[in-house]
């Protein structure tokens, strides 16, 4: 495995990849890899020649009040995991190489980012989002690009970017890998304090409830909203981001459950902030 | 030379043509070609194996004041010159294969943009060029794009988001193409009312005015703007949409004027814009 540290060095090695016209797969981190990136490394790595794993905590997609400076980094570990997916080649930048003061070309997804996370965390999340993806895609150059479908609105907005401005990537969206009590893999459950187990699985407990009870006929999505909210707020000590159900091609929020649904919700438990999803959809849809 | 109509065929083009490994040179424009553009294909034949030419009138960079509809067009003489020139390809896309309403994904230049243009035009017209041009990139995917030095901001707006995003392209500006009386080519000269050519020419008579001062030692920036604008006036029937000294890496303006400038002004006559530009330097520099 190749780990290659410079904007230059992974232009040329992406061109030489694709006149070698070897199908060529991307997978982008920001590192602390755990399961879930496994997946997609392995994932990407059976559907293609050559695979590509970025590593680079981007800054320009946290805010003032967030987490880049406790944002978990092992290099190491992350290039061990990486290689042992399948990944050929990392490509981890110094920031300095990424980004600088003088760059100030953005790249600004626009109506998906009025919901959820987007509203949560600040419009100027997605932007850092979006640029430094685009970003990534010019440099490295792959064909195909794989995302987790945890981050589902990320997805769904470089999905639309991807259209939008015409980026030779084909997207692929990767399902939630859990651990066995259900807790959606993140780079962050390592800072989830031990004992908050209980506090932090209360999302995804919240969302398979919601999940059952459209199952079971609720189409009503305020009552399937707060049954959920209830859910997290009898685990105690939680604050409930957002817990919404959305359309899951435009994002906005549903009133009647007619169809198939995004539930989506974050939490903070101890600090940490947490994100989880399910799709829903009403018997027979 | 092919001439391609769709985004899926000229993407598949673009493929065959990085794995042949062959030099590729592009050309954006919206077509009504003139010696000006000829002049960029000219080069880009001369320096490159393979040379696109995109002819597209992109509606997002007019605002609604401006002169979408009166954009002059005629695609047979445009086909004819740029074979001439050297084109291999003419990409000539229908609009609703550009854009749709659901696309809304931006590319937004910064700074660069509250300068010149960016204020008259409004800061959306380079948003639309930004995202018009990223678009283009993307789908024709080639090593060197040519630029004139004529929409002097437009190329450094270009430059800057082709290194802020990390575009695999080279850019190449080229040198504005003069009538022997002095009027910068323009798609829109065609548009200029016969009996006002002496109004449209007070601009570059400006600007070569201003250049001589600066040469000759004039280093107070407003009084050498004073000076052009005045040039301007007395041609009559002018209205002056901005004469500007500035500086040639940020655009903003300049006070003393003690190295490379750019004097670049923008005026309507008989209702058609017209913009042009000069770079002067104090003698030494």
């Amino acid at each position: 495995m190749k780990v290659i540290r410079t904007v230059a060095d992974m232009g040329e090695e992406a061109l030489a990849i694709i006149r070698s016209s070897k199908s060529y797969g991307f997978v982008p981190t920001m590192g602390a890899l755990h399961e879930g990136h496994v997946s997609l490394i392995r994932r990407a790595a059976n559907e293609n020649d050559i695979v590509a794993v970025s590593i680079f905590v981007n800054p320009t997609q946290f805010n003032e009040n967030d987490d880049f400076e406790k944002y978990p980094r092992n290099i190491e570990a992350d290039l061990a995991l990486a290689e042992e997916a399948g990944a050929d080649i990392v490509f981890n930048p110094e920031p300095e190489d990424m980004f600088s003061d003088k760059r100030d070309t953005l790249v600004m997804p626009n109506k998906l980012t009025n919901h959820l996370c987007g509203l949560s965390r600040g419009k100027g999340h997605f932007i850092g989002v979006c640029t430094v993806v685009s970003k990534l895609f010019n440099i490295i150059r792959p064909e195909k690009a794989y995302f987790g479908q945890k981050d589902a609105q990320q997805a769904l907005i470089i999905q639309r970017m991807v259209h939008d401005l015409n980026f030779p990537v084909k997207i692929e969206i990767c399902p939630i890998i859990r651990e066995d009590d259900g807790l959606a893999l993140s780079s962050r459950n390592v800072r989830i304090p031990e004992n908050m187990r209980h506090e932090a699985l209360s999302l995804s407990r919240a969302l398979t409830h919601g999940k059952a009870l459209i199952e079971d006929g609720a189409t009503n999505a305020p009552e399937v909203i707060n049954a959920m909210c209830e859910k997290v707020i009898e685990a105690g000590d939680v604050e409930i981001d957002y817990i919404d159900i959305v359309s899951t091609e435009t994002l906005e929020d549903v009133a009647e459950i007619d169809d198939l649904v995004l539930l989506a919700g974050a939490i903070k438990v101890g600090g940490v902030r947490l994100i989880d999803n399910m799709l829903a959809a009403p018997a027979g849809k």
